[in-house]
């Protein structure tokens, strides 16, 4: 399907998502040290408790509350000092009524407490005797058994992004090994008879390959695996060859560039050509209500997303945002929508125009002057990398307004 | 020195971080693809304008602005079209005046043409002759030689932390290895006579090791390396010889644990004790108004920081972002203070008390209701791993107030 209207960035997505099947995402089993920020696999069953016992979360006295209920400074309770309970042992002893044991913080309260007393609360009137002048409730300054995580708990569920602390509580359960989602794998061709590889000498009228970098490391930090194919040429035979290789070897292709006059319909042409053998979509949308990024075409072959993305450096990041990194997300595994975005709420320090029926994405840098944050849009086409380097974040102007009032309080998407 | 006075968190940071020097701050040199995330050791310098020659934004015609002033619908230029430009390539004739040469997006600009009349804008009226019904003034559609970096312009600057469209900046000009601060070695030392490793079957009394992998995790996020010394008795030369060891191929030690009584002032004798040797300043602050996280120490042996953390799991990622995170950041030379913190503004769900005096960092998770995102308290003791897995973030309530109120506007600064 070839849709030459000009779709809003979020309905181009939709559209796009909705094309991916995720049957294909593939499993590995790895150590749990190597799963930082993975996407998990299948939910994940506690298959023990957590703690395996009751501990204590204070120095003190393990007893039972109900021997203290009733005490206070002027009919303090006297107790038994019988037994001291080690870290990492568990007691061989039983307490009766009237009996405490000193316990360290995550000692294992013996049978009979139920409840620890801290230290700082009792008075030593003998070797083996405690006065108490306050009382506990059950369980007070205890992690009952279970109370963490219980035996069969579902403590992780398909689709997480694993941070650091999920490694934590696995790691507590004795999990050591689990099926994560394999990541993505995201072949980059960049394209255009002017591009050559970063550490080459220019020829006048020559540029280097700069958005392959910016590419790779976006790629790689929300979790794919980045494949730069390398410079092609704007030929057909050539591109077309560069996209089937590509196909065949990755999750996802994005071909960057080609922005020579008449390349951005051969692209299109190219994917729906590439398409047909396959008997796949092809071209899905090809050009977006969105600045910049308007030239984005985006398509589908043999159930692989295929972006042909604007060679402008910040139409580049800004396509990744929209586009990429929802896919990437999608063909991760990862369940969770971007509900909570990473931003921060600040003040435009200036009017900014925007065109009604467009998307705008604003490049801005933050600084703070009386307390307060503002954004100031960076100046400066959407072909210098300058003005990302430059950037703290993006603010978004739907397509509904007509541009951003200064003194506006906007959300900025931090990079 | 010695400060059993309990400090607040910020106070307490400042006391660590000014005690330390960075003249230790060891440099490698990499290629800019091993370089995303890393800072960069000196300022960069650009050694050529970026473009090197003048650029066309669009389709269309070069040309002198000059030969369209005045041009309208009802009094069109004629102006001559002399040649192409092809991409990548230099053109080897000048435009005169009435010239004008077919252009592709990114193509060089002849000598004689200072801007480019796009594609649209234009009606070919014969084989070489184009009729022209607007004007476009001087570098209208043009990339100007240098617009985007001037060599000798400081494009990057000593102490950033290089993004991923940083990196593309460095490959537009042609610089393909930089130098990057060394990432700090981060030892851990989990304490506890309780404690086994997470492959081991349990004793009753024993817990498995939770917070290396939680702590591993977070110090590798945030440009560190961490080392995981293993699991050691609660033991005065044990625990000696395991710091001494640390603090010899590492640049910052952590603690993690020892909650048997005594053990804390153990651990701070131990700091004390082996700062004698080397005449460092050993314990700085034992204990800080924070919750959870009070028991902290924070020392210095041989100008390397060494801290003491509590055993409790939320207690351990409130420290990693209140302490280990800033000195992190310190070590690695990164030079920006995180001034712009990724957080969200939320409504809280509930009234949650806190102690005047006391710094409190509560977790919360968030929810959707009704176009509003709450921030509601996870529940249960620091103790829990679980209630870090359930949180999307902490809320602080500073030393100055007494709680927060259901329905109040409050920072979650997101995990």
């Amino acid at each position: 399907m070839f849709n030459k209207t000009y779709l809003l960035p979020g309905e181009a997505l939709k559209y796009l998502l909705s094309s991916i099947t995720d049957k294909d995402i593939t499993i590995e089993r790895l150590r749990i040290e190597e799963c930082y920020n993975r996407i998990i696999a299948n939910d994940i069953t506690a298959p023990e408790d957590l703690p395996q016992f009751s501990r204590s979360t204070v120095d003190g006295y393990a007893l039972n509350s109900r021997d203290t209920f009733g005490a206070k400074e002027n009919s303090p309770a006297y107790i038994t000092v019988k037994n001291e309970i080690f870290m990492g042992i568990a007691p061989d002893f039983k307490l009766n009524a009237l009996e405490a044991a000193k316990i360290p913080t995550g000692g294992m309260l013996p049978e009979g407490a139920d409840a620890v007393l801290m230290l700082e609360h009792v008075q030593m009137i003998s070797e083996d005797m405690i006065e108490i002048m306050r009382s506990v409730s059950p369980n007070e300054n205890v992690i009952q058994k279970g109370e963490d995580i219980k035996k069969g708990e579902t403590i992780l569920t398909k689709g997480r992004k694993l941070m650091a602390q999920d490694i934590g509580a696995l790691a507590g359960l004795g999990i050591t090994e689990i099926d994560v989602f394999k990541k993505p794998i995201v072949s980059i061709i960049s394209t255009g008879d002017e591009i050559v590889p970063a550490s080459s000498p220019l020829k006048l009228g020559q540029v280097r390959d700069i958005n392959s970098f910016t590419l790779a490391g976006l790629i790689s930090e929300h979790g794919g695996i980045p494949v730069k194919k390398g410079i092609f040429k704007d030929d057909y035979d050539t591109i077309k060859n560069a996209i089937k290789e590509a196909i065949h070897d990755s999750d996802m292709v994005l071909i960057s560039g080609g922005t020579s006059a008449g390349t951005k319909d051969m692209t299109a042409q190219i994917i729906n050509d590439i398409a047909g053998i396959y008997g796949s979509a092809g071209v899905l949308f090809h050009g977006v209500s969105l600045k910049p990024g308007k030239p984005t075409i985006g398509g589908i072959i043999k159930n692989k997303p295929v972006l042909g993305l604007p060679g402008h450096p910040a139409a580049t990041v800004v396509c990744f945002d929209i586009f990429i990194r929802p896919v990437i997300e999608k063909l991760s595994g990862l369940n969770s929508e971007r509900k909570f975005i990473k931003s921060i709420i600040a003040k435009m320090a200036k009017n900014i125009a925007s065109a009604a029926g467009r998307e705008d994405h604003i490049r801005v840098y933050l600084e703070e002057r009386d307390g307060e944050i503002l954004a100031i849009p960076v100046l400066g086409k959407s072909g210098l990398i300058t003005t990302l380097v430059k950037a703290d974040g993006i603010v978004i102007i739907p397509q509904n307004k007509l541009g951003l009032d200064a003194g506006e309080r906007v959300i900025v998407r931090l990079f």
